[in-house]
């Protein structure tokens, strides 16, 4: 295979290999993943899709989780308004944004964790994430519906979620005297998701926002010891606790495309190494040289982490770094980085897709067995999967040289 | 081996059989698993112990989680009172008791679920368990160390969390409008548990509260499917979702045993029999016949169970078996039950025994393997290990016939 020189400005990957990658997540969106939701997902008569579904798209629980819920109306305005206007597309976004606008918000602009199928409220998380996701949604299909009005509303909500994010008590989390003071990832970097996607291409409202969420997703990159810490002190120093040194290598990756788009969008060249290292730092630490695939937790210092699951692997991890690690070398052309993007995409294919069924498995043990048949639960929903084959199969549709 | 007639009325297993188990469990108890507790966790500089401890019983996070705080000092105030009364673990559990009682309680009776090494809270649940497991420390120890002040205050805690227990509200998760009318197997069983501990002898007083756990638990049993189900509705009826659908094999287990020792006490000849069904049809349902050992979780109908973990095998499912098993064969004399325990025997001194360095691994693989080094963690502490060995030895050593 052709590969480029290290210190080549621009990446060669011969052609026709980009082209028969860009044909592969081409089928595999559009004949084996959408199709999946579009046939068994949509609940016509509460409104709504049904997100936690069965090896063969069977319903195995009605509940609605809104995560799920708003992540799926933004994949389908997102596909109506960047790859094809199809009228089943709208009306499917159109499905989950009714029902969320109708159920999922309370007058305060907190948002529900999870709904019965009739949209009566089961849960509501002391977190913002439920928000971000409902944002997401309304700000996608607002463009994809031309609805500027629900623009605003998502606007509006994200204000909210803005005087929440870095306070936990106001969304009912008390802060405890002896809980070290301490931020997650996760929040800044959802944020500036959020705002990427809000914002759409009126960024300068978003400035400071902007600025604070990557000067806070900084604080947890090491690069002295090329580690990403998923919870960091407020000024950036480790704690040391199991808390403090776990890694959570899909995060990091997801981290380092979203900076890297932020880069090309604001010009920052400053932060551009830094996004192509965040990635690279947390494939090196997180790929399991024994069996393959991203672990989902490591412990920075060789303990044993302590959530369960950490050994296991996860689909969605392995959709960040195939878009990550094409994002890089796309714009570095290094083999390292292609590289690692073929290591993924095999291990995606030998493990986690389901010709059969279509959509991929979520769940899969340290050895690669599939431990959870179901294609959807309350976390996994028609969401990394298709984003990040919608990503590749755009860039290498648009590939820079 | 010489087994038992199914119609006996009395076990028949071999002395000498007998003896070897109890010696084996003596040594593992006295030798392996109480010194490393003695060892490592006291933290003679703040009192209460470091519970988070790693293969060698090295302290990897210094947060004391009260649910193992009060376990531990009801362990070592057990030993006391019924093995041997040495002044070490009267003052190792003083240690715990009163880190619990300066630290762990606030002036509204609610228990925090972690705290600092020095005893600042980190950590509240919306659950009763913390306070579940204050009490039995505190009415333990009161016996142990001839303090009747904290029997009062244990049984002052108790009767609020009696007033707690089935309104999560009151502990501060509201209740939303769809969430379905519930009940968790683990509140009656573990307040049954309390009970018996704050009781000792002196029953009557609780004779209402006891038979109302008893007729709870039993809402969980169906008998029909021979299954026990971890939540069902407030009559007794299936919840249609994977919550409704989740067998938790050890836990229905424990219940039996916990059971069993109330139709011991009060002479409920009627749940005898239902008591040793719970212990066996929960070990068919739940024993990995591929691999051997306790699923953690399964889903009734055969769904994928949601949690990630669930085909672990945890040490304290194994433990709980251990017991039950005993306890089943000691009263009914049938093979089966003794085949039961040698079978739960044989696989956790195959997989969680560590012979190196004492305790018990907590966490394998479905095919067994180790997947966390660590010996004590949030949930993992100075207890199970103990209280199986310490009851088997005592069965062992006090055989009916």
């Amino acid at each position: 295979m052709p590969m480029s020189n290290p210190a080549a400005s621009r990446p060669s990957v011969d052609a026709a290999l980009r082209a028969r990658y860009r044909r592969k997540y081409e089928q595999e969106l559009f004949e084996r993943v959408i199709p999946f939701w579009e046939q068994h997902s949509p609940d016509r008569a509460h409104g709504g899709y049904f997100n936690n579904l069965d090896r063969d798209g069977a319903v195995y629980d009605t509940t609605k989780h809104v995560w799920l819920q708003g992540r799926q109306a933004w994949i389908f305005s997102k596909l109506y308004r960047t790859v094809e206007p199809k009228p089943a597309w709208l009306e499917m976004a159109r499905l989950g944004v009714d029902f969320l606008r109708a159920h999922a918000i309370r007058p305060d602009g907190r948002v529900y964790f999870s709904l019965t199928a009739e949209g009566k409220p089961v849960y509501l998380q002391r977190k913002i994430f439920s928000e971000c996701f409902y944002v997401m949604a309304l700000a996608e299909f607002s463009r994809a519906a031309d609805r500027p009005d629900l623009l605003r509303e998502a606007k509006d909500e994200l204000e909210k979620i803005w005087t929440w994010a870095y306070d936990s008590a106001q969304v009912g989390r008390p802060a405890y005297e002896g809980a070290p003071a301490a931020q997650s990832l996760a929040v800044p970097m959802i944020l500036l998701n959020v705002i990427e996607e809000v914002a759409g291409e009126d960024t300068l409202p978003y400035a400071a926002e902007v600025d604070d969420c990557l000067r806070r997703i900084r604080l947890h990159i090491h690069a002295d010891t090329q580690k990403i810490y998923e919870t960091v002190a407020p000024d950036g120093s480790r704690i040391d606790s199991p808390a403090g040194r776990l890694l959570n290598p899909g995060h990091a990756i997801e981290t380092g495309w979203f900076v890297q788009h932020w880069v090309r969008r604001l010009h920052r060249d400053d932060l551009r190494q830094e996004a192509l290292d965040i990635v690279r730092w947390a494939y090196q630490t997180g790929w399991d040289r024994e069996h393959g695939g991203l672990f989902y937790f490591l412990d920075a210092d060789g303990f044993s982490p302590v959530p369960l699951e950490w050994s296991m692997k996860l689909w969605w991890p392995h959709c960040e770094a195939l878009y990550a690690h094409l994002l890089n070398y796309s714009l570095t052309g290094e083999a390292s980085d292609w590289a690692a993007f073929e290591e993924v995409d095999r291990y995606i294919f030998e493990h986690f897709a389901d010709p059969d069924y279509g959509e991929w498995f979520g769940y899969l043990d340290r050895q690669g067995r599939v431990t959870h048949r179901f294609k959807g639960g309350p976390y996994k929903g028609c969401f990394h999967v298709p984003r990040a084959l919608w990503l590749c199969w755009r860039l290498l549709g648009d590939w820079p040289g």
